[in-house]
């Protein structure tokens, strides 16, 4: 579990875009985010107060989160000497980028004289036991999608957000690095050892009260041939109750595998309904979450009226209209 | 790869069925099984020359296998006094134990010492990539089971045989330590990272001649919620042309999974055939494999033949039938 609230480090981010992470967790979880912390050049903001590390540190923040991506990686020098700086004012660093912070010798050295942790969440830190299949309390809802990056993660906190708001017990369980970071705890599923990846969330998502729902992050998809693999522990591990099927309309092939088409929503509920019951026999698909931000409004109201009557089943674009009828769905079951 | 031939070492195994390592390797490969190396104290006896370190040095051996299994895979001081002997008499040695080789400060300081490998074949030694999901030449087959550990990897081995003595080009692909140790190669699937499970199948099972086979070992079945992701990566990192159904008829439930009823020949059919043709649309079930050590002679005749008539498909007991059928099946394809 990452310590929250954060400061988020946005770095000499070259624009918005670099700095989703810290995008996420201002719109998913803004009670997380109490400012941010911009070097020279950088042309990200969050429109957060702007902090340095001891006011961060005297307005309580615990977490300075790296919420920016660089070309690589990296680490540069320039972060370096903040990141030093902020172990030893009392931060604990939380980082997703594919380069450790603790496989940086001078972090790892002043976090150990200083007492403080390095989370680096593409990697477990748990470790995870083999998956034993036993049906646990409470509800589980899965986002499953036609492709990799359809909006799955989006979709779920959507969800998350509108059943609070509704008063339904909901916990988004994240498993990727970005959700990690938004949430502060979850498991980095592409990460896993295979033996141990349908345990893995088992383990995220335990006995519960019986009206509780843990909203789980999708990965991948069962129709692409990658990354398959992860899915199908999602679906068993998860033992989902409900189904919510993911699109994206416009792509024109599976991302990143030329010559591999999309499936239907119609193959994609029947293969991931089959599978699902497996592991929970009265799973059932409940809605449909289409990302339209490649159509006009008009175009997007349509496809989505042609989907709804086509598969009988609320099929809404969450970032347009909200989840709530997705979350109207899962309260009716 | 590991190099062969082999001088197998059984230890001190209590009786015969601890050394089915051992058993594996001179049953499937008897040209590199040279001798055996057995303890005081040895119940097993592969009916291989007993050889000591030099006997089977000057024989030609290359490699120390250890064929044994023993409680909770430590390695005991009595193995140890004999394996550090043989690296010094300038053997590798290879593993599957589940406490690594190279774990152990003695054995990793006289590797390095005398220049030899220590393979622990449980632990992935290649950095795989990303599944690319593009088409690869040669045919593959791979064996899908209603359930884990009902012979998969016999079904393959014993097709590989079969092929080989009829003239067929075939290269059996391991996927487990059992299988790595017994051919010197393959990949330890359930201990690679979830992103790079397709990814270490595509790279185990290259483009190759158009009439060459590769047989490949299953893993845990689609319909197994512990390890089903695992197979996953299977079916699409395989891209098979071909799957052969291996089934189990008496088991009354799922491996380590009571509650879990197994699903019938044809569900396993159709889910994986559907599955499979995401990577490959011309893959098709060519034959079952079933596994009846459990039924007497008579039972198995009369079931086997019940299973033909229902699937429409050649359906075998490799080990009291021999597997030409199956290699015939894929002749035919």
């Amino acid at each position: 579990m990452i310590e929250t609230p954060y400061l988020l480090f946005l770095g000499d981010a070259p624009d918005q875009l670099a700095a989703k992470v810290a995008q996420g967790i201002k719109d998913w979880r803004p009670e997380y985010a109490l400012g941010q912390y911009r070097m020279e050049g950088c042309k990200a903001d969050m429109k957060l107060p702007d902090m340095d590390l001891k006011a961060a540190k005297e307005a309580g923040a615990k977490t300075l989160v790296i919420g920016v991506a660089n070309r690589g990686g990296i680490i540069s020098p320039a972060w370096k000497k903040v990141l030093v700086e902020a172990l030893e004012e009392g931060f604990d660093l939380a980082s997703g980028l594919h380069n450790l912070l603790r496989d940086e010798e001078d972090l790892a050295a002043v976090a150990k004289a200083c007492g403080r942790q390095l989370h680096d969440v593409r990697v477990p830190s748990v470790k995870y036991p083999i998956a034993n299949g036993v049906k646990r309390t409470g509800k589980r809802c899965l986002a499953v999608g036609t492709d990799c990056s359809v909006g799955k993660m989006y979709t779920a906190l959507a969800m998350d957000k509108s059943m609070r708001a509704k008063g339904m017990k909901s916990t988004f369980r994240a498993t990727g690095q970005t959700g990690i970071l938004i949430t502060g705890d979850g498991v980095p599923l592409d990460a896993v050892v295979a033996d141990f990846m349908a345990g893995s969330i088992e383990y995220l998502t335990p006995d519960n009260d019986p009206d509780h729902w843990d909203l789980i992050e999708g990965q991948g998809s069962l129709f692409h041939v990658s990354y398959s693999g992860v899915t199908m522990a999602l679906v068993h591990g998860g033992q989902p109750d409900a189904l919510i099927l993911c699109h994206e309309p416009t792509r024109e092939h599976m991302r990143g595998l030329p010559g591999y088409s999309l499936p239907s929503l119609e193959a994609l509920r029947d293969t991931a309904l089959t599978l699902a019951k497996v592991a929970n026999p009265d799973c059932q698909v409940v809605g449909i979450s289409v990302n339209t931000q490649h159509m006009s409004e008009d175009e997007a109201i349509a496809y989505l009226g042609k989907v709804e009557a086509e598969m009988g089943l609320p099929a809404v674009d969450p970032f347009r209209q909200g989840a709530d009828r997705l979350a109207d769905a899962l309260a009716e079951l």
